[in-house]
């Protein structure tokens, strides 16, 4: 009886054992700045059983949860080889299974990668809407949500390929990095296509392409020395994530007890995050709130969770080689574990890049947010960020080219007032400036798609000090309105990007006469800024602009470039003679949008509505 | 011959000293934390003659300009006993004549004298505008401008006197300080009622009054607990002032060569101060530029200026017995300048207060101008100033009681917003809050004079952090347009300040209807926050604005203030249980300006546009 017992248990254990269905990381890598390494094991009662590893492999720890169907072990990884191990599972001392668990050899100088950085332009790309480049993938068994162009806000079919297939028309333009929104899955059944709600972090969705082609991605990137930012989503996970419908426990994620399934709708109030007037309840109700109804939102106050989310973004940046993360909702996360993981990653990455969205409009309030900020460090904070953006120079570009006379704080005012205030940053090269994302109006739709107020604002972000942003499209003059139609409307596919577009921007013959005005200006602008270490980490000098008039310099022992945006629609005459502390005793300077040689002495004319970029 | 010479020059010397015009400071005295003093000694070709003194007092420097009608004598006071002393003029040895300089004892504690504070409200007053005490000043024979009522931008003939008659009203009211426009002569043909162009800055402009009268006003103001902050101006002298006249050297002022008179207007643009971008010529232009045309820019970075400004500062504090200063333009000073002249006056008086001017929209700005900011550390830079002015605050409550329907920045969210910053101020207690001032339009003009909103406007100036400072005629709904009908508008006469005025607002029986509701609100609301310390210096907890309803509590270990402002026209019904960190187990409050007791469990309703001040 009490052998047929012990049988019995046998088989349930092997019965148990045949569900491990998961261990993340998949796996690793030798020789990793952090030696340690929590693998998490997923499988029906897994909690149940020892574990231990073979060769070498030191258990630091094993930490259990309210769900028995996970364990989370720890291992020290120092010193151990690339190769292929074994994890024993075992009852009553018996091993009862086995999983083989692989470490990698890193590739040359991983640990050294260089991120982005200010010699870049970067490109941001919304992939179901630019190209779709393997039909094939357009919808999966294994995935809810199919294929719909004619809807605005279903799925369109691009992905990987597509970006692949058009990475020449971007070195083309003078793209020098590439920012995708999130490649992973999402596996909701509506409005999947944004794809922040992620169901698996360790898979690519399946209708972008496979984890393979994500690194191909990379791989042809680096061939054109392009870099990639990944995408990063660290406040919340999607709904139809496979964790999330099996919580290892409760405070996994912030659930709401009164809420429907947990949820209750962030208060969006992020400045609870460093006001010390703040309530905890108003910090809760921005912190632990979520972002949507399908995004529970993580708690990362749990250091399972962190580590797992630390693990997860070294190991696509191991894997798939990238150059830099863009985190998503950076500061609604909880701002130490998001502090953490940043560090963490840095410390792993030293040269490596991570921007945060922080979208606030104060700059004192988005410096806060960068590493070794002072402002920070009134309140002792320091995220570890090295990369913010900014958006209060975004609030100056939706409304300033509208206004044609100055006043006090009408027009390029507006621009120059954003810029009084760089001292409050503690790295002012690493901040995204952009005219839009995929988040905000199209500059084209607020601008009735004027050409000329499109080149001030390129000129503009082109030269200004930080890293510029461009969205998709908008190198062609592409508008939508998100305030009338909604999100979908400033997604709208890139044409060309499907078989059987009608018109193909990708190709020079494909464009129409308007998009080719607005497409060649930007290759020659980008592509000349590419060269230019003076644009890229000169110092900056403006002058409070006149008339709406705004000029500013650009520079380094060696070079200098002026800049002119002239807003006001009537040709102005600068006095140079203002402008001495940076002129000196030059003669003439050579403009580049014109490519012309420009006298300056004495006066300079510009026409209305206009900017010259002029190098000496 | 050379006898007849020598007799020649001799009686050409005692000529040139029969002008000796002025020593300044014209008094000192003994016992000053800092021994140095610097003596102006104005007199026709001074410069030519060598200086002495009497007995044990050493000259430690002596220094002449440009202008042989000044020498700058520094004197060593250190134990330099109450008295008269003699300064010896002399040539070739020769003593040709002797002046006669006074030390004089200190108050008792004069050094730890108490600044005003946080437990303070101040009450703005413009003495030309609000009583006239003295019909006989209203003209005198050494001023060019005479009174005029009908004008609008003349001089009214309010005095010193006049304050002093209503100190009883103010009293009454619950001021605690007063903050009077300058009081020094403005020798100006036209607008010298403002008194910003003072003409001599050791002598109280004759139609206010004398020297001994200013003198007697703190000292009235004293035995009713009051404190008195004197208006001070280091960034521009008027241009009728007798050293403007007759120019020490040409850098005691900025000179702008290509302007008339030196004149160029100031281009305000403050932010040059501190903007890592900005050009010298930028900075120049703001900081050296004038004020207005009859204002010449004082060169602070000129030391002999500098010391002659801190120590005519202190020269008033002694001899009128003063509780602090409010710095004019504060910001537009030479940064070093005006920090060494704060630092000075703060070292002999460390108990003091100093309040300036940072007339910015931008909390980091303004907190950049702090004592020991950390914002202003970015830059390297300590102003020393205790105070500044929340004029943030001020710009939120001008739109916020307008906007019925509360948006995601909109209505009482604006209030909050602004304190959502405070955590950028070194001391937050120290900040000026108001709804007016001289300078801007009056709150009841902007509120069409409605009851319930300056009710809403004066509970949130009374009990937030910072010390209330209300404009005159505020409490009474005293209306003004700046912006249609100029300044003089908003400085309207108070009514009952001249004999022969049809009402007079300073009794209670004189007022209106209206006048005697804003009135009592403001007497009741000030005289209760006179003895409560926890609005004085306890701490501030807010909660998000819902439905434009905005909650903070005020509170210390014994007491807690719960402030309510339902900027909603409609009632509001709160849930309370999301304010049970603040409120636990309490089950009832007193409610100040009903006096009714309430109840604080589950739910309570305000009704729209009102505010609760509720104590447990």
């Amino acid at each position: 009886m009490k052998n047929l017992l012990s049988i019995l248990i046998l088989l349930l254990s092997m019965t148990l054992f045949s569900q491990v269905e998961k261990i993340e990381p998949p796996f690793w890598w030798s020789e990793m700045h952090n030696p340690e390494l929590q693998l998490m094991v997923y499988g029906k009662n897994i909690a149940h059983f020892d574990v231990a590893f073979s060769n070498r492999i030191q258990i630091t720890d094993i930490q259990k949860t309210e769900n028995p169907n996970y364990l989370f072990v720890t291992i020290n990884t120092k010193n151990v080889s690339p190769g292929t191990y074994e994890i024993q599972f075992s009852e009553d001392n018996k091993i009862v299974s086995t999983k083989s668990y692989e470490f990698k050899s890193r590739r040359e100088n991983s640990a050294q990668r260089k991120g982005f950085d200010s010699s870049d332009l970067i490109y941001l790309i919304m992939p179901d809407r630019f190209a779709n480049g393997n039909p094939d993938n357009d919808n999966t068994d294994d995935t809810l949500e199919k294929v719909n162009r004619e809807e605005l806000s279903g799925r369109h079919g691009g992905d990987i390929q597509g970006i692949i297939d058009h990475l020449d028309y971007l070195d083309d333009l003078g793209v020098t990095a590439i920012w995708s929104t999130p490649l992973l899955e999402d596996n909701e059944p509506v409005f999947s296509y944004h794809t922040y709600a992620q169901s698996d972090y360790y898979r690519i969705d399946p209708r972008f392409g496979t984890n393979e082609d994500y690194k191909r991605l990379t791989s042809e990137m680096h061939k054109r020395d392009m870099k990639l930012l990944m995408d990063y989503v660290t406040n919340h996970w999607g709904s139809k994530h496979w964790m999330i419908q099996d919580l290892p426990s409760k405070d996994w994620i912030h659930y709401w007890e009164n809420g429907e399934n947990g949820f209750q709708r962030s208060s969006y109030r992020m400045t609870t995050q460093f006001d010390s007037n703040a309530s905890e309840a108003d910090k809760e109700a921005c912190m632990n709130g979520w972002f949507d109804t399908t995004m529970p939102d993580i708690n990362q106050k749990n250091p399972l969770v962190l580590t797992y989310m630390i693990q997860n973004a070294i190991w696509w940046v191991e894997f798939a080689d990238l150059d830099g993360f863009r985190v998503d909702t950076y500061s609604y996360n909880d701002k130490d574990g998001i502090a953490e993981w940043t560090k963490t990653i840095m410390d792993e990455y030293p040269n490596f890049n991570i921007a945060g969205e922080v979208w606030m409009h104060n700059q004192a309030q988005m410096a806060y947010w960068q590493k070794d900020s002072k402002i920070g460090a009134i309140d002792n904070y320091n995220s570890h960020l090295p990369t913010v953006m900014d958006f209060t120079l975004h609030d100056a570009i939706l409304e300033m080219f509208a206004e044609d006379e100055q006043g006090w704080d009408k027009g390029m005012i507006k621009a120059y007032e954003n810029f009084v205030n760089d001292f409050l940053y503690p790295d002012i090269n690493n901040i995204f400036v952009f005219a839009g994302n995929h988040d905000t109006n199209r500059i084209s739709e607020i601008y009735g798609s004027d050409i000329n107020t499109y080149k001030m604002i390129m000129t503009l972000i082109a030269t200004v000090r930080g890293i510029p942003q461009v969205y998709y499209g908008d190198e062609l003059g592409m508008v939508g309105n998100r305030d009338l139609k909604g999100d979908g409307d400033i997604r709208r596919d890139f044409p060309g990007g499907w078989e059987g577009d009608p018109m193909n921007a990708f190709t020079a013959e494909g464009r129409t006469a308007e998009q080719t005005e607005f497409f060649e200006f930007s290759k020659k602008l980008f592509n000349w800024r590419k060269s230019k270490s003076v644009i890229h980490s000169g110092k900056t000098m403006q002058f409070v602009p006149e008339n709406n008039v705004y000029v500013y310099f650009r520079y380094h022992t060696d070079d200098k470039v002026m800049v002119i945006i002239n807003n006001n629609p009537k040709a102005q005459t600068l006095d140079l003679k203002r402008f001495a502390e940076m002129i000196g005793a030059e003669k003439y300077g050579n403009e580049m949008l014109s490519d012309e040689r420009i006298a300056l002495e004495d006066t300079l004319t510009i026409d209305g509505k206009t900017s010259m970029i002029i190098e000496f």
